[in-house]
């Protein structure tokens, strides 16, 4: 993130709701309506940032709501519907399609949105996308990111690195399998059988070692995390573990749970939460150094 | 709007709830919620579409407000808060300002949103922004542009052709007053008081012929204006009538009354609804030649 952004992103943070905040910063905002705790969140896309210039659009209509879903999946909401804000682009109706085939799997409403037109007067530029889904929260208190505490179990739903040889085969041009990346699949049941159980939940969108320090930084904590039990994709070549860890893309729950407790649905722990020490985050005992993961902007 | 855009947003239509269609369509989505009528909006402005390259970034914060919660203030809605889409540009401090200065005017709070930067790789193309309005229902049923009955009146709040005059006034660098292009300001207070009486309402962004025109076809009904009585800005030459009435970016609220209701507001009787005719729209006992307002895309 620049300085300018982070400048930007704070000055927004001064004009939200206290509470509200969050949901500027890679989080969900969490909003009591008429007895139920209503979810939200907005993420955009931009081609050539998000998604490569070329890619299918059904792909990427997949993944703008796809990586939606996994914000409320980080809170245990159920979908109740998305409103969709689209640039025309160069296959409209191809994006409908995969939008419609993403909507009907994961069984949630478009219900709004706007579609505008970019200037003909000057360069197209990219794509610009954005989604905003709403869900109802299945428990009180709603997952935070925050909540972690000394002793709990650091767990993760699935592997991290996938989506990485996805995008790698995919701009190669290559046979590999690159649906992890084109069609990742939010943990919407796992985050709502998880809810009830956790201290803290987030996605880990932006890279396993990023997400795991904010949410240390959230909760006042150190996550120490051990390298070896870390799932990993098969065929993962060993020194491009760290890349792994780092890429994001993968949607998996990153979670804490007090000692003792046992998770509802298959998931690896990989780590432990500490009190507070020098560093927010241990990576074998040790801060580790270099880029974390995607900084947005 | 071109016919790839129109297919779009058919295909989009299909693929949405019934009754939550209308939502993609320059209109807000209903949706029950825990005893409550939630109504969402989202629109997007296109830097060159929706306004002038170079113009203040704090206007233009204020106008993206602005035009989303008119589509709530047509509900009758009370607005709970917003979420922001946001492609960094180049002020953003200024634009945070503006948009602090809305919110706080309408008393919105930010929920949450996003920020993304265009790429580095291509020309960076035209700023992009979305914002997601969420709305409290305080009527049921909600007013929707569907419920025209014949013999009803049609009424305005407020004059058409303002924003036209400012937007030539900010255009040409005349001293010309431009604030009511540059911060339009939504019938919140009006739309409430209205929302039990009316049985059609909507704002009318695109133009009162071409907004008419749509209250007409959605609720199967012929619209009579009369054009003495509509309200035309002070110092508007005669000629440009027409324009006034097409151009669009007034934010009014158009809506009809059973006979023999008066409005708890200021406003304007326009016309009459009639038994669907050969014609949706009729002015001056005609129906209007040419365009009738700003179509999207």
């Amino acid at each position: 993130m620049s300085s300018g952004e982070a400048a930007f992103i704070a000055a927004l943070q001064a004009l939200a709701l206290p509470g509200a905040a969050r949901g500027l910063a890679d989080d969900c905002a969490v909003l009591g309506v008429g007895g139920e705790n209503l979810v939200l969140t907005h993420d955009m896309m931009v081609e050539g940032v998000h998604w490569l210039a070329g890619q299918d659009p059904a792909d990427v209509a997949w993944k703008l709501l796809a990586t939606n879903l996994s914000d409320l999946a980080a809170k245990g909401a159920e979908p109740i519907g998305v409103l969709l804000g689209y640039t025309l682009g160069a296959d409209d109706a191809r994006f409908a399609e995969g939008l419609g085939e993403a909507l009907a799997h994961f069984g949630v409403p478009l219900l709004g949105g706007d579609t505008v037109r970019g200037t003909g007067g000057r360069s197209p530029g990219a794509q610009t996308l954005g989604l905003t889904a709403l869900g109802r929260a299945t428990c009180r208190p709603v997952p935070s990111r925050s909540g972690a505490c000394p002793g709990d179990g650091v767990w993760i739903t699935g592997p991290v690195g996938a989506a990485m040889l996805g995008f790698e085969a995919l701009q190669s041009g290559s046979t590999a399998d690159s649906t992890a990346y084109r069609r990742p699949v939010p943990r919407l049941a796992e985050g709502r059988a998880l809810a009830p159980l956790v201290t803290a939940m987030m996605d880990i969108s932006d890279g396993l070692l990023l997400d795991a320090r904010r949410m240390a930084e959230a909760s006042g904590v150190t996550l120490a995390l051990d390298p070896a039990p870390i799932p990993l994709p098969a065929g993962l070549p060993p020194e491009r573990t760290r890349d792994a860890i780092t890429w994001g893309d993968d949607y998996e729950l990153l979670f804490t749970l007090p000692p003792g407790t046992e998770p509802p649905c298959l998931a690896t722990r990989i780590g432990t939460v500490l009190i507070r020490g020098e560093h927010p985050l241990l990576l074998d005992q040790a801060a580790p150094e270099g880029p974390l993961g995607y900084e947005h902007g």
